[in-house]
């Protein structure tokens, strides 16, 4: 059979090369670009054809004791945004890398809501970690367990073989201890109930693909019970009543996929109950997806009354029955109680068993996440970073460094500063405090000595003097731009990238040190602070149309953001394998329609 | 967007008249030809676009008592290949379908074992029943629901809904009644334990598509479980040792896959377990893939040897305890026990409880299946059918007419048969007793008088004279060729195909009999009885290599086969969707290989 020859030989190339796939590709379909271009990266090597001796000796190693070996032991704890893109671009090779994690794939999150109802395969949103670790030319191994306690004293966490295993009988619930060097925390967050009774086991939550499953089923069941004989009109609507609890994106875009799915699908192929339908999004704000800008709001509540879904506003949910959810309106005592179907509980993040536990142990107990410095390093704690949802950065004020930086800047110890040592000393404080910069985008200015032109009453720049109290008056507004970072994909995904950076050049930056300089102590830091750079967001509304808040105040919402849409989470997939997937996902659901299938 | 627009008319023109998928898709891949045919269907209707008053109406005329309407109401029970042949063959709209299952999809049973291990998704061969029934221009309504109880004497089935909803409100374990006038049981099988203690709880089965995702779970969570450091070469080998009990197509199959997944993935997902795999083939009788002709079976033993595939043959399960499974060799005392991590129980099926049941209560209670007769009908019951592998054919027995057979043959009352005579009746006897066909295949004659002139010492044939005696003891060898349908889809399919063949000519053949004549009373039996056609069984062996028993004898083994396996079941497919995702499953797992994401 030469011709399976050939096809196989072919096949397995570009499977055992992955550089392979390296190509552009560009597939403009009718006039709407869909573009999926392949992330150039930069590492070509190949880790994954290593014999049977060496795979044991480096298994060996990997698991031997941290301190016998010469390479540095790099714990990470999880596989979501924030550990993938660390581990994606490391490359520095005197690591050896351990990735904990109870999930042994990665989930590209922003497709979870497509999977609820069938316009994407949960499969085709994940890639195994094992396949993003072995093409990487450095050092790492996989464990599937769960971190259940972490021992800054003694460098150690303490595991757990995580899953419910099918077969009763393989190895579960033991406990093993894994020794390191530097712990990476990136182990997420779960859901907020905010304590509403009945939330937890009344409701689906929207974090793992598990739940994004779980949606999809029972939605086709919802409508499958439904067209059963024996009921009455009222049951068929209670069961119809689909709630989402929680304006924000995730909340909208589920609607959306669900309005979508009863246009286009449960039309066809369950006539008889489709006008029962009601979805109803109660959020407790004043307004849907209210971290976007006014015009996407406004065009979202628009388009959900067209489309017949019922948003109710000011709404706080209170108490989730078995067959009742009960809301009171703000400002209002009466509680309304109304049945429902299915609840989805979208409202907000809360941290993890871990992270309560290990907050309460380094004296962090009464926070929302785990506290970091600008580097992302655990405040209180050596060598333990945290990123992405379970932390948040404890951003330093300005004032509490002012009196440094003021000795700093007066060069001539004249209890003044003249412009031009104003200006000199800006430049570290900007690259320390990073709120200084936000604060001069806010006022639109280059120069912060503008704003102190102003402030003095439009003197002539190069006149202005300033003492230290009003150096202090200066620059104090500046931190009242400091703010905590949304818990998104973006914010974990350029925090992984950045602690990958500064792993790279670690020694390096040890003897030369790229940092700001420190006001309070001497020398610089080792490295620049974090910096988030916000680069839009998306919020799909269903009928292919999406709303987009691009940087620059940049508004686009219908048809074109929905292709827009389609491309950049196309290009944005981890691999060549789920990209291929997503779009064939796409693809089909255009062709055939959502599968109503029960499983 | 102009663009967009138009692929959406395309994309919705495709999707809503199915008529325009009848397009045919060669597809010649390097040589190897893999097609994929439509099935020319004559049914063009479209049911799908009904407005929402129809649709109402509709639904409350299937569920309105059936006596009231004029339409004659036939209940399917079961969304196999028995139920769905039968309805995809249903052509005449003087019945009022219903269809019963706890299932709303259909599966693509054969391509089971390759969602195992991740070569098919387990979506790409499911489709939901809906999609099925809308495209019918016959009035079908579907309900999920699981029969529990027949009332033959009331023409009634007692339903209740089936599946553990995830939201707990929705109503469920509640009783409906539905009547019917003609009832179908096609509700399959399931697993027979044989009662070996241990089998429910530690073993997987592979029946449903859910078994089929626990499976493909429990084989990437093996190799997880033995990655982890805590555990010794022992413990490894132990996680990593499965066993296949039953050595028939299934069993083969999945050890095939496996082996498969072995060599082309895990060697690059998980090299340093690699080299501890085991995998155990149990089959109690001498053979593996005992029903298939020697050669192939002598070399797909050959073929699991070169693979390390361990073949037990002769060997019986006598138990299976959490971490052992206990063996006995045929004809000796010892039992052996052996560690294992997974067990596939694949021996064989036994009845489901709705079946037992019924068969209690009509007197069948000693049996295997439901009996019916060569019509396909339950025997004892009226206007009950039964398919599939929930039932049986009870062939009536040669002997048993004989004498009526010999009288009706005998026309001048001569108290023997000439040539003339006997040739004339025979005609009647092939038509009514299946087995005699058989026989004279067996013998290899095409003219039955062949056998009696060999029988009489070649006399010659025009002068051959035969006595009662005589005939009888010719006839009655033809009874040893009786034997049971294998329980497979294709018996099940062309049972659906021919009792839907019967519904649609009911009428016409009451009025103008077309099967033969009763030889018992008076008159020619409505339909000819059911004939099963063997169009040939594959047994895929892993390694791009089948074997395939095709008619005529003709046996092929290799990649050829594979080639002819792929092409067939890309053209058996049951709808233009899952052709185009198992089709595209394949590619896809030769292109990135199979995923080994724990979900």
């Amino acid at each position: 059979m030469r011709s399976f020859n050939f096809f196989g030989r072919f096949a397995s190339a570009f499977h055992d090369y992955p550089s392979l796939s390296k190509i552009i590709f560009v597939s403009t379909v009718s006039g709407g670009s869909l573009i999926a271009y392949a992330e150039a990266s930069t590492n070509n090597g190949n880790r994954g054809h290593v014999s049977h001796a060496d795979a044991i000796t480096s298994n060996s190693i990997a698991h031997a004791d941290a301190n016998t070996s010469k390479k540095k032991k790099v714990v990470v704890l999880g596989t979501g945004w924030a550990g993938i893109s660390f581990l994606k671009n490391l490359k520095n090779p005197t690591y050896e890398v351990e990735v904990v994690s109870p999930r042994n794939f990665f989930v590209f999150t922003p497709l979870l809501p497509s999977v609820t109802c069938g316009k994407v395969e949960a499969r085709s949103i994940v890639e195994p970690i094992r396949n993003i670790i072995r093409k990487r030319n450095i050092d790492v191994s996989y464990c599937e367990a769960e971190c259940i306690r972490i021992d800054p004293a003694n460098k150690k966490i303490y595991c757990r073989t995580a899953r419910t295993a099918i077969n009763t009988n393989s190895k579960q619930g033991e406990e093993f201890a894994v020794g390191y060097d530097y712990l990476i925390i990136a182990v997420g967050a779960q859901v907020n109930t905010f304590n509403t009774p009945g939330v937890e086991g009344n409701c689906h939550f929207l974090k793992e693909i598990e739940d994004a499953q779980k949606i999809r089923r029972n939605v086709i069941e919802s409508f499958e019970k439904a067209s059963l004989p024996n009921l009455s009109e009222e049951e068929r609507k209670k069961i119809l009543h689909f709630v989402v609890v929680g304006g924000g994106p995730t909340g909208v875009e589920f609607s959306g996929e669900l309005r979508d799915f009863v246009n286009q699908d449960v039309l066809k192929l369950y006539p008889m109950v489709q006008h029962l339908v009601k979805i109803t999004v109660i959020e407790a704000t004043d307004h849907i997806l209210n971290m976007f800008d006014k015009r996407i709001t406004t065009f979202a509540e628009g388009k959900f009354l067209r489309d017949d879904i019922d948003v109710k506003l000011g709404s706080m949910v209170t108490k989730i029955s078995e067959n009742e959810i009960s809301t009171r309106a703000k400002g209002s005592d009466k509680t309304t109680s109304t049945p429902y179907g299915m609840v989805l509980w979208s409202t907000g993040i809360g941290s993890r068993p871990l992270t309560r536990e290990f907050m309460k142990q380094i004296g962090q107990g009464n926070r929302r996440a785990l506290a970091t410095d600008e580097w992302l390093r655990v405040e209180g704690c050596d060598n333990i970073y945290a990123l992405g949802d379970c932390a948040t950065i404890n951003q330093r004020k300005v004032v509490e460094d002012i009196a440094e930086i003021f000795k700093r800047a007066d060069k001539d110890n004249s209890g003044t500063l003249t412009v031009k040592e104003f200006r000199e000393i800006m430049k570290d404080v900007i690259a320390r405090y990073p709120q200084v910069k936000l604060y001069m985008q806010s006022r639109r200015v280059r120069d912060f000595v503008d704003i102190l032109t102003e402030a003095k009453g439009n003197a002539a720049k190069e006149k202005i003097e300033l003492s230290i109290e009003e150096f202090k008056s200066a620059l104090s507004v500046v931190d009242s731009k400091m703010k905590n970072l949304p818990a998104t994909a973006q914010v974990a995904n350029q925090q992984g990238a950045y602690l990958a950076k500064c792993f790279n050049r670690m020694e390096e930056c040890e003897k030369n040190p790229e940092g700001p300089p420190r006001f309070r102590g001497t020398g610089r830091h080792r490295f620049q602070p974090f910096r988030y750079r916000h680069l839009g967001q998306f919020a799909p509304l269903g009928g292919e149309k999406t709303a987009a808040q691009l940087p620059g105040d940049w508004v686009s919402i219908g048809h074109s953001s929905q292709w827009l849409w389609y491309s950049i989470y196309a290009s944005k997939q981890v691999s060549w394998r789920t990209r291929a997937l997503v779009v064939s996902d796409w693809i089909r659901r255009f062709i055939f329609g959502r599968d109503a299938s029960g499983i």
